[in-house]
């Protein structure tokens, strides 16, 4: 988590306890929610956040789109806690009550935030929309706090402090709500706590063995309650999550260098990053490095190792393009796979792979070439080629790599392991062999 | 959810309420969850099955494995509702408070179950390993009530009946506990609330017109309290759900049929589909229903849009394939852009997003063709053409259909933004004009 500076020092609050301990409640308000509707990942994301810098949760609280019980929630959550986080419900809509059930609750009256109006009115006019009233609550700020931020969305973020008590409200939408609580809510409950009784973590990611090998491989480095180690298995990858508390923050990241250094020797190229970079992200960097570039021919992943790849800033430096040849016509004319080549051994074929590579490479005078071909279901399996059969393929200046692989799953997840390991397979080549 | 007659009849209790309306509250053990390093799905899946049985969700807890914090939130839970559900914490070791938790609140001394006792001594007895003092906690029944059977786990549910309240323990392992929710708990409940009470809702999914806008279009069908309207803003759509109650699951599905017919009539076309289908699925099917074809030539989305097209099962009878034109040269090498358009206008402008669309609609001799150029970010940008610049072209038989958007966001939200937009307006094209 980046270490931003926040911008605007808070008066400071004669009753909050200034301590190692803040005492967090989050308050989740969406009556999606209570239906079942949608998973609250976003407070597990803030949960996670929080107690990455000591602060103690302790209790989280879901309710709906109601004042009373809104009401009942934060009135709880104000008797036992330093700071009460609530999610969700600042729209600009009627059924959007937490702003006034914050406002309530620390007796705060609002008031119009003329900067934001301005910046609500800006928005609307750039994209010729009418702004009507309602519009306007967003532009509703504490008296005893501020505005939040919010790059991403029309609502701003609140910050109530009174009452001896913080109170924050987030906006439900996870597009918004987490740089929100990366970039303004971390830094600034961070400085809360004066920086004391510190929980650091880091995240190695593992690609091309399975969670069970990869505890097997670490489990003498999984002992100790401080720094502790601990698997995650994700989809085509598996996540070693490294933590340590110390009274410092440099203590405890010396600690966490020390353990990650240990796997490292233990898992050596199977660990392809850090934290929030995912394999693509590490590929890109490696072709940056190395000078080189890659081109994608996908018939069953449809654009997703294309999408995968460009979805990183600077992709374009090595990625000139790809194709996306889903009908047989198209791998033809796209990526001068033969008529013959498949009509003799089928579209999903480890030769029609390799061909999709190289064809690909040649087109865009790349230095590799991907090529991916298999079915993904849930129609088009047959006994011999079933559904979740695909054919990876790298063709690279010496070689074409093929590997033939049998996922299951849904047609999303069958696509995604492919292109989770045809990404593996490139990175593999790419990486320095010891 | 299967109709399973519940094998054990309850000792009928006075003081329960037996209404359409029952009362419940979930409250979700486990400190992995207020450490944020599971995301809990469990208590989505149990809101969901609630509601569909008309159980009214007021509030969902989650607490530490901390018994002076679990028993706090069974009183505020057992103070306002029927039935208390607890998810977690029911293992053998010390941390699991859950069965004394309940046992506490509910009054219930808890006695030695011997059929569990003698089940749970079988188990280890198979598996080769001694049986301990505190596997035996898992023996440990309520009085006032019964234990659950759990066919996939040492840990039974529990069943409290006392004090004019239902207390219900489940396991939180999900393979444990979707079982016991689905054979056990929903037609229990079911059967207490007389089968009395349904709650039903459906999402009407609308594309092309903001939040505020939608809610001032719909807001005089929203003031009603059955069936409800609630608007929810999602990237680039909003969706509407409209939820009623009634006696039965007929009436609730006619009261919803009916109000979701006013709000077509209000939004019509806006509205692109229902419930779990994205907009990419409903472009599949119309297609399919023309038969007729779409083919993708993008830039600054990288794939993403013949990715999200492809997702669909069966989208490969209406879409032949697209390309990845990232590079200058690749947009005239595989969409027949000229150099001179490109030099003259600029790889980002409306004259080249009109030549992808109708160059790649050529190379694929589909019907449509979607091209797509912009300034994905984060760097890239200039004053004349900044970041969030996208142009979006559908052409088709007649013509070309170009729209120019900036958008706001992160490089991920700025691609999909585009590739929302771009959807839309193939989708407008594509449905019959009233």
């Amino acid at each position: 988590m980046a270490d931003i500076h926040y911008p605007y020092p808070l008066r400071p609050t004669a009753s909050l306890r200034r301590s190692a301990s803040l005492q967090a409640e989050i308050v989740s308000v969406g009556t999606e929610l209570l239906l079942g509707q949608i998973v609250d990942t976003n407070a597990a994301y803030l949960s996670k956040a929080l107690s990455e810098i000591g602060v103690t949760l302790h209790r989280r609280s879901t309710v709906g789109d109601n004042m009373e019980r809104l009401r009942a929630a934060l009135q709880d959550a104000m008797g036992s806690s330093d700071v009460v986080i609530t999610i969700g419900g600042l729209g600009p809509t009627m059924d959007d009550i937490t702003r006034d059930g914050l406002a309530a609750a620390f007796e705060d009256p609002l008031q119009l935030d003329k900067d934001i109006e301005q910046r609500l009115r800006a928005f609307f006019a750039q994209r010729n929309i009418p702004i009507i009233d309602s519009n306007l609550r967003q532009a509703m700020a504490p008296v005893y706090g501020r505005s939040i931020e919010n790059p991403n969305g029309t609502a701003p973020g609140l910050l109530f402090e009174h009452l001896g008590r913080i109170g924050i409200a987030l906006p439900g939408p996870p597009n918004e709500f987490i740089p929100m609580v990366d970039n303004h809510i971390i830094p600034y409950l961070r400085a809360k706590t004066g920086g004391v009784g510190a929980i650091r973590s880091i995240v190695l990611r593992v690609a091309g063995i399975g969670e069970s090998m990869v505890e097997d491989r670490v489990k003498h480095l999984m002992t100790d309650s401080n720094p502790t180690v601990a698997p995650y298995a994700k989809v085509g990858e598996v996540h070693l999550r490294v933590t340590a508390r110390a009274d410092t923050a440099e203590e405890a990241e010396r600690l966490i260098a020390e353990r990650a250094a240990q796997v490292r020797k233990v898992l050596g190229d199977a660990i392809y990053g850090v934290n929030d970079t995912p394999i693509e992200g590490a590929i890109v960097e490696l072709l940056r490095r190395r000078g080189e570039t890659v081109s994608t021919a996908e018939s069953c992943t449809g654009g997703l190792v294309a999408q995968r790849i460009t979805d990183i800033p600077g992709s374009s430096d090595v990625f000139p393009g790809g194709v996306v040849a889903y009908s047989n016509i198209s791998k033809t004319d796209l990526a001068a796979v033969p008529q013959e080549t498949i009509m003799q051994f089928g579209a999903v074929s480890r030769e029609v792979a390799c061909l999709l590579a190289d064809g690909v490479r040649s087109r865009f005078n790349s230095t590799y070439g991907i090529g991916i071909t298999g079915i993904a279901g849930p129609g088009g399996g047959t006994p011999e080629k079933p559904v979740g059969l695909v054919y990876l393929a790298v063709a690279g200046p010496q070689e074409c790599v093929v590997e033939k692989v049998n996922y299951i799953g849904s047609r999303s997840i069958i696509r995604y392991r492919a292109s989770q390991t045809v990404l593996n397979m490139l990175r593999m080549t790419l990486v320095p062999k010891t």
